[in-house]
Parts: structure tokens; sequence; C-alpha cells
């Protein structure tokens, strides 16, 4: 069922010259790919300093100028090529968006984030992204020779039912680009990864920006992958009680 | 909406003779109550050894000699007490069977294990409940004057939808007795009650039996509450996108 690839996360360094963020990531998907990986993922806004001044700055249509970079390093590469996220924009409306491309360089899947981040900690952090951003709407599954893979973004992480819904679709492997920061990033990041993946006994990846203490936004890092592979030994597929319950999606199929 | 009160956990030393068990429950549910709990919880299996050996050996009606003491236990000491499990004999069955009485004494509710555990880990450890026991088909939840409480045993932990369920019938605290063992406990104990917190920003309880290492299932121990008391800071119940996804009971009511 599950073949054996070489899976990158690359923890980007991202400062607020685009040209420099996408070049540096092109050469790190090349690096990547020469170490023999098939899948590669980059972090959430991975072109743009993370914050909601910056997100209108940077947008971009897509396909754009960023797209294009990851549509050619997929193919120059022959990787599936996660790309992160960027600040897009459509019709006057803002999104954090993953494109997802195939060795071929076409994208096979576009994730709009659908859980915004709002938090409101007095005296710690206070961050809203639904004043500048849209959410998504649609649950994104993509096909690899290796295995399905579902994906979301940073705080889509935090909502077992996504994950839960992705692994009944099939999914072995999910991704989540992130930027957690200093007050959620110790206190969830790990933890969260752990959960899905022993709650579904899939694989959890997830890519960080590289931590910059002198950001406005200062990201946790640690991207990480995550394993459990016992689905032999202790089959939950088969012990959980869908006569009892089940999660189930309002909506099919991916944007 | 949340009224304080003192909730006990009782990491009780069970022994072969549940004489014995039930004279030290008892005494602990007191000095418990001594200390102003309102709400106790003793742990899975607490009047008899843990193994499906023991199952049929320690089995009782219910109401039986175990229930009569958690009756009266619950009723000298004005509490709600969740009274771990006992192997429950049932018109020829065997069941794991947790009742919960309130601070008149009388049975409020009666969960019977639903997810038997079976594990099989080559060299480590196999241990098959479903062998033996027979597996409950209701969700439970009962209410206090303090707030509404989701009941599950051990391995009941290890399924996310459960506790997704209890919360979204308003359930703040979930209280599980579990019997986790020297494999499952350093791996998975303290990440699921910290995953189900997280996940739906509840308070988790969980009661362990007292490591005991001369006995024949050696328990973790590590009996814990965890707090998730940050629904205003960070409101996923509003965030989460009923319109997307939703998981559903297929059976409503408890036993």
């Amino acid at each position: 069922m599950f073949c054996k690839f070489r899976l990158a996360v690359i923890q980007l360094q991202v400062s607020s010259v685009k040209a420099d963020n996408l070049s540096r990531a092109r050469r790190l998907v090349k690096e990547a790919a020469g170490q023999g990986s098939k899948v590669v993922v980059l972090p959430e806004c991975f072109n743009s300093p993370y914050g909601t001044n910056f997100f209108s700055r940077y947008a971009e249509k897509i396909p754009g100028e960023s797209t294009q970079v990851l549509s050619e390093a997929a193919k120059e590469n022959q990787v599936y090529l996660v790309g992160g996220s960027i600040p897009e924009e459509d019709g006057g409306k803002l999104f954090n968006t993953c494109t997802v491309f195939g060795p071929d360089g076409e994208v096979i899947l576009k994730h709009r984030k659908i859980h915004l981040f709002d938090i409101d900690i007095p005296g710690k952090i206070r961050f809203q992204e639904s004043e500048t951003l849209s959410a998504g709407n649609s649950l994104s599954v993509f096909d690899t020779s290796f295995c399905k893979v579902g994906v979301g973004i940073c705080y889509d992480m935090r909502f077992a039912e996504l994950a839960q819904l992705y692994s009944r679709k099939g999914c072995q492997l999910l991704v989540y680009p992130g930027a957690f920061n200093m007050t959620t990033g110790p206190t969830h990041w790990e933890l969260l990864q752990r959960a899905r993946a022993l709650d579904n006994q899939v694989y959890v990846a997830t890519a960080s920006p590289a931590r910059d203490e002198t950001a406005s936004y200062v990201a946790w890092g640690h991207s990480t992958v995550y394993l459990a592979d016992v689905r032999q030994q202790i089959p939950i597929t088969s012990q959980r009680r869908n006569d009892l319950y089940a999660v189930t999606s309002a909506q099919e199929g991916s944007s």
C-alpha cells in the first residue's frame, strides 16, 4: 500500500525581499531533489514575511510570479512540490494559499487555508488573520505515485476533524506548512502533530519558516515529520465504532 | 458556565483480593470527600486484577457487591462517584463497565467500554480484550450541578471522535478510568489526554490503578488531570468549519 520515498521539509529562511525568498526556495528544492527527495514541502508564507500588514503587499494572482517559480522548480527536479503558502489575491480578496505541483510542473492542487488563525492572549499575543484574509472552502487531497496526501495550512492542523476526513479518504500522509509562533509553538506545535499522527495512524509533516528573532512575527521553526506506522499492531481502523459515530464532510472534492 | 469544584482521581492499589480493593476504595473516597472533593474518580478495573483471565472470576451483576459499596460511598460522602470500572456479567456476556453514582447514592450512568483493546506488538505485548469481553454500544454523558461530564474507559480515549461528540454535547469534563500498561503508557497516555483536552478545549481526567510491578499486567499509573481553559483566547468553537465537516453520533442517549 505504502511505497517508500524520501520526503523533504524545507525550513526556509524568509526575508522581506520576495525575489530572495523565491531563489532561496528554488535552490533548496534542487538540493532536496539532489538528495533523492520525491516530495518537497515549503513553509507557510514562504515568499513573504508573515503578518496581516504584509499580506496585501506581497499578494499575487495564481498563476503568478511565485507559482511560476514553483512550477519550474517542480519540473526541473521532477518532484512533487507542496509550495508552502503565499498570500493570494483573487477578486479583491486575500487568501493564504498552498499550491501543489507535480513532477511535470503542472499545478495539481490549490488549498486555501480553511481555518483562519485568530488569537488573543492578553499581554502575550494578538493576531487576527480574519481581519485581512478570507478562508478557503475546500478539502484538499492529492495523489502521488507513492501515496495519497492531505494538505492543510498551519491552523488547519488545530482541527482534528480535517485530519480525520483526510485519513478516511485514504491519505497516509498529511502535510501542514505552518508558521506557529513563540507562544503557540512550544504549547501546541508538537502536540498537534503527534495527536494527528496517532489518532489517524498516518504520517504527518510540517514545514515552518526558520526562526528569525528580528522579524515582527517570530516563527517557532521545528519543522517535523511524525511517523505512526503501527496499523497492524493496533488496528484502530477496524476498532473504530462507526456504528456509534462518524466524521463526515459536508462538501466533497478540492478546489 | 463552569462552576469551580474539586475533582479527585484515586490511583488505587489493586490487589487480587476483591474485598480489600473495595474497602480501600471506600476509604479513599471518604478521604477525598474530606478534602472537599465533589467528584471522585476510581480507576479502570478497580476491584479486580486487570487481565482477560481474571474478568470472569471477578465479574458481578450490576447491581451487585461492588456497586453496592460504590453507592454507599457516594451517599455517605455526598459526592458524584465515577466508579472506575469492574468486570460485569450480564446475560452470559462480560463487559468492562463503569457505573456513576450521584450524591444520593443512586446510579446515574452505566458505561460499558465501547472500544475493546486488542494489541499485538511482537516481542512486547499481546492482549486481546475482545476474546473475553463484549463491547458496550452507548455514549455516556451525565450532568452534575457543576458541569456535564462524558465518560469513557481507557482505550475509548484512543478515539478522538468520542471526545469530540461529548464536547459537542456540552461536556466540559471528560473522565477516563484507564489501565494503560508499560508499553502504551509511555507512548500514548499523556499524549492522548493532552490531545483530547486541546482539541476540544475541555478538562480531561484519567484514573489509573497504581503501578504494581509484581502484577501480571503492570499498569502505567500517572493518573492525570489536564486543563484547557483558553476558550476565549482561541475560540475554536466558532472557528470550527461545520460547513465543511461534522462529527455525528449514529445513536443518541446512554444506557
